[in-house]
């Protein structure tokens, strides 16, 4: 759309963890009239978390309308809607244990879309095809099951988060964590590591497949790609070794915990 | 996109029964360069049929493109892509008893199309977002299970058809038909009729919903709308008696089409 000229694209800054510069965010608000911002709640490769009211503050302020891209956090923070001024909010079931391929896009009743796929009638107009039910069945059942026990299972995962954190610093020296891992600035689910060792990141997620233990070098949108992540090369600094994603669930044990790490201590000495 | 001035948008001709008009498309594509053709292979609420290799000989002589919406027929016909000239061809998997939200678009190799939906990288970059994993297997498996038994199912498919042709002729005089009904021009799976009696066309749909019969005022798509079908619209001059339209498939019986004449007979005598 920058391309084609039909809007002026602007990049609000990021510092070297990821966080979003409120200050810059609202230059930029004030210099543009009626912007359209839309910035992630949760960082998909980083964990790093904006703070979904403060932006909302901001854009009601400058008159902005605020998307924002929490498919990482839907199912495991509560969104109060009658608080945030949010206008878009997207959810992906597959991120909370639902069906894939299904997911909502969230509209305030302040904003008037068009359609997104022109057609039948289906989705009160607004995206035409036949719905794909068995997945929108599988989506509520999923958050239906992600509110009923959601504090309960965020201290679970943030204990194994936090137990991993340690249990690396304390087995692989220079071992570095890319983006917050504060527990109220990060994303539970979520932990980007720096390993201090020569092994190519392909590679390392390689050895950990076989091992059988599944890690991403990036985000699933990025695979089969070989740009390396556009997130990691955004906050730069990050160190010359590979970087591996991992991901927590309710599904995940401390024992998955001791047996990941101990591979990695010994992946890590293998290319020391 | 004619609103928008990026196209010019010319309608072809239909006759009574929903026949394109293969003169006035030639004289359409004489008269306008490269030209982009769109034209369904069987009508979703006639049944009529267009005829994909006279379309398809008229569209490479005037270079133009052919996209063909075969969503009715895909898994009914077979559809021999290397005797073909269609650009583009779709598919439906609930249209042949596999699951509600899947579908495909083939697009020929000589064609090249930019990304429907940007982001990540799935399907080759051409459509961004997590793959229906469960749905693309239905759709293979239902694919697999149509072409098996085609011939066989076909023939037992435009059984019941011809025969609830017959039976309404028989106990329902004045009935009338719309669009083609003769098995080489018309789709094995669909009976379009226009019934001589005043009652609405929603309150017969209701009644026969109620006696466990489902058919169809219109095609699903205009479900929720209240301006009539645009297809019995386009074609002009059908009845001032409701118009229904009823599906076929392998699993109904001759039984079935004895119970649901019976019951239009019924009604018809009961809003004569």
């Amino acid at each position: 759309m920058q391309k084609a000229g039909t809007i002026k694209l602007s990049y609000v800054d990021v510092d070297g963890k990821g966080n979003v510069d409120y200050d810059h965010l609202e230059k930029l608000l004030k210099e543009n009239e009626r912007s359209f911002v839309s910035l992630m709640h949760a960082n998909n490769e980083l964990g790093t978390l904006s703070d979904l009211e403060r932006i909302g503050d901001l854009c009601e302020q400058y008159n902005a309308i605020y998307h924002s891209d929490t498919v990482q956090t839907m199912g495991h923070f509560r969104h109060d809607l009658s608080k945030l001024k949010t206008h878009f909010m997207v959810c992906a079931a597959h991120k909370l244990h639902g069906p894939k391929g299904i997911g909502f896009l969230y509209v305030n009743h302040k904003i008037k879309i068009k359609p997104f796929i022109y057609g039948g009638a289906q989705e009160r107009n607004m995206r035409g095809g036949t719905e794909n039910v068995y997945g929108i069945v599988g989506l509520a059942k999923a958050l239906e099951m992600a509110y009923a026990d959601m504090e309960q299972h965020q201290q679970y995962i943030q204990g194994l988060k936090s137990y991993m954190i340690d249990q690396l610093k304390a087995n692989i020296p220079g071992i570095k964590f890319n983006g917050e891992i504060d527990a109220d600035k990060s994303l539970y689910t979520v932990l980007n590591v720096s390993f201090p060792c020569n092994d190519m990141a392909d590679m390392m997620l390689f050895n950990l497949d076989i091992a059988g233990i599944s890690a991403s070098g990036g985000s699933a949108c990025s695979s089969g790609t070989d740009i390396g992540s556009h997130v990691l090369n955004a906050i730069g600094g990050i160190g010359a070794g590979p970087s591996v994603r991992f991901s927590f669930s309710k599904y995940n044990t401390k024992d998955e915990v001791d047996y990941t790490v101990a591979k990695l201590k010994e992946l890590c000495m293998a290319y020391a």
